[in-house]
């Protein structure tokens, strides 16, 4: 088990190149907000955006277009009953899933149209949906968000039985493709070809509705411009956690739309860390 | 008379516990917001958010939707109109009637399926339509959140006579069962199992609208967190007007959406707080 | 003529009483916000309640409900098409015609509900409405808030003549009631009771959009807290520039939005202030 | 070649004049935002409004209106389907399309209205239509604002031809009347009388969704107010991207609505410091 450390986080977030513009920076499609959880959305997008993906566009269930330009006009929506497969298409990143409720056919749609050298990030009720649908994970390159129940209910592993860490490889390689899990606790953890990262920063101050939207959103816009994914993925983990745990100094609870606010913030600080004082020394194998 | 002082306020919030989850902290439901009141729920929604509740969900006039996630995308947003019970099912506090108008079966609706175990907070126009229709309070655990005009209708007593405890008290025992009273003016007062609180802190600064939106909603984010009911009652009508009173500092009337948002700040002083600091003698009673 | 100081201004924003609540601080009406004008009803409302009236509703085309909660939840929103005359009845101030485009019948209805005890605030579209259509002031104390264009059309005083104080007096004998005259141009006017009034602070950097109707707001909310009229007039005339001149220290123009949201502030400022601070000398008759 | 430096931004930037009103800074109308991508109208107008253009509507798809009052409630909003000609007629400058899609009836309505004392911002997809529908110019002051790719579309000069000076010249020789090329990239140039203008501020965190609307609101905004139109031109483009070179110093990304809210703080330091301090020197040809 590898901690996962500000090391690993830092060595993913170096300064941009100054030859690239925002294609460089990758295309991020959000799928997600039924009539109620709209919210769900937002904060996926704003995180996404924060971040420093290159274009974010939210399709989404269209009554919550209005509420997404007031916070963010940065992103474009569009209605995931239209189109959806084409929009798709052009993206670079898929995250789907958070506040999608019990929309399964835009949820085929999207395993469906997704093609292998895409990122598709699951998460939230499109993890509940593949359980209870027996849908098959997309050919692409999946990553996997669960909190434990629903880790339970995709993977078939006991939540008791989850604090074992050859219950949740042996689930995973049942998967075609395996995909990276990021199993979401009190302590978190990321299944990455054969190797678990454990995160040690973070706290019940994010015990809150929304967290792990914004954390699926920041996977996105992480995926979206840095590369190879892994990396990628465990920067994200880290970085939403760490900003938490500085907001949590000011903060009894950190709010997800607050955590969103800091990651440009955070991510300016380790791009220019020198990589010494990253604690090069922090990461150990246990 | 006890003094509501910050000691008791602060007794309450303590850290949180690293083996928790959002479900640890509550799921409210906030019932209200006609369709010209909408700004009332989003009041609610912001401060039980604030608070730190596990989960907040309005349940509104619809057209109120997108407002609310506007301005709060972690809260979720239902139609009042349809499958309120099995809203109400799933909550562990409600908090019903700010700007709810003379929406009657939805108050109707909401007293006849609450159930005992869960908390259930009256403000605003439900409060009055309570008296008007002579409703029973529901079998709950029951905290009322009157303003003066309003307790004078429910309680039946007489503005003038409400300065006398006796004449509270008695009205209260003639409810069944008996609710925790937080009777608001401008020296409010929380009626909790025959103890008479009286708060000291806060000022005219806050006699602006929307003030007792707030005040619920963190009522309810208290209460939804911290156990038992009583405490965390007191904690919250102390920490909003104290928050006020900070605020007042710089301020010539504190906004209740400005009060909302330093409420995590507010709490994170109290939890660090070592009790020796908390005034430990400042409590008396008189 | 007299020149509008800080100390005219202080004097009037007193320490509020601690035997008092929302209904001692007014009720205020604002109409305005045609469907494409909804903005102007923002900013005033935004300065109404920040300025600390009790209470605030927004009479208004309904399609302009939810950008009003989404930034103001303090708030309350009604259709002005339906029972104006009922909202009217209840406000102790009506500020009306911001961004009222053409609604004359509107207008109308407002003319005539309003009673001699309420204050009437006119404004933009409301003035020329009232030019065009030949309509008489309502029976009530009223304040015209005209830029010198609108002045021009209501008062028949070309703008050329508008710089000699007696041509303006001229025309407002003419009116009954005689109202208060806030004649904004660069170097905006009050004449009041057989006084004129030169604001001598403000600038340029409030050559925007929008300005006018945080003014609006403002003396709305001011007349709704304090009395008499014209000094509560005058301070909020004063503070409004006071404000911007404030800000424009550290910006070129000063939006009407940044200026609501500094209002409690610099109210709180003056309110704290000794007398003897406010510039006791500074006034002069010239 | 000539370096865009500070200098000649500055020089742009006077302090207002106090015999001046807010008519005096002119009257932008913004075109764009189709149904999806009212985002991008919502940072045109933000841009435009914090720069200090005296009046600020946009015409758009109307289902946009609620979030542009929400975050911007100085900006107008009126529906580009109804009365565009008559909303063209009133402007000083015409921002168009930012956002609007294939929406080409629209482009042609505002091309055929436009005069030849009026200013033409065309921006975004509009640049694209006018390629595919091989439209001219009107007989206005044109700025045209493409990126890399746009420009290959209207000029017919292949992205890896931009980088000569001559072939860029020679594609614009060809439009009557001649137009402003502000050619976007990660090192953008402005064409402008036979003259290259070199941005040498700026860099890589800019690479993010709405970037260039932000800069087609800020171009808009300043060419309302500074004249004549190349110097006001070239002081937006500089001024937008030293705003993201200091928010940079703390931000990884820079987002649009973040470089807008920064641009009146900016313009204020610009337009105070003495013309000594502005780098005399540092503009050089080369």
């Amino acid at each position: 088990m590898i901690q996962l450390s500000q090391k690993i986080a830092a060595n993913v977030i170096q300064p941009r190149k100054s030859q690239s513009y925002k294609g460089t920076y990758g295309r991020v499609l959000i799928i997600g907000g039924n009539a109620n959880l709209g919210g769900a959305v937002i904060m996926n997008a704003q995180a996404a955006v924060q971040s420093g993906a290159g274009l974010v566009t939210v399709a989404t269930d269209f009554s919550n277009k209005t509420a997404i330009h007031a916070r963010l006009p940065e992103a474009m929506v569009v209605d995931y009953h239209d189109h959806l497969a084409d929009y798709i298409q052009k993206a670079d990143v898929v995250l789907i899933g958070s506040g999608l409720g019990e929309e399964v056919d835009i949820l085929k749609t999207c395993l469906k149209a997704v093609q292998e050298n895409q990122i598709v990030i699951i998460d939230g009720s499109a993890i509940t949906m593949m359980a209870e649908h027996n849908l098959d994970l997309p050919k692409a390159q999946v990553v996997l968000t669960p909190h434990q129940m629903e880790w339970q209910r995709l993977g078939e592993v006991a939540i008791a039985d989850q604090s074992r860490e050859d219950n949740n490889w042996e689930a995973l390689v049942s998967f075609h493709p395996e995909p990276i899990l990021v199993l979401k606790s009190n302590a978190t953890q990321v299944y990455l070809e054969h190797e678990l990262y454990q995160l040690s920063v973070g706290g019940p101050y994010q015990a809150t509705g929304g967290m792990g939207d914004t954390l699926a959103g920041m996977i996105a816009g992480f995926t979206a411009q840095f590369h190879p994914l892994g990396p990628a993925v465990l920067s994200a983990v880290y970085c939403h956690s760490a900003i938490a745990a500085e907001l949590s100094k000011s903060a009894y609870v950190t709010l997800p739309s607050k955590i969103a606010e800091a990651i440009p913030a955070y991510m300016n600080k380790l791009a220019d860390m020198p990589l010494s004082a990253t604690g090069l020394d922090e990461e150990q194998e246990e």
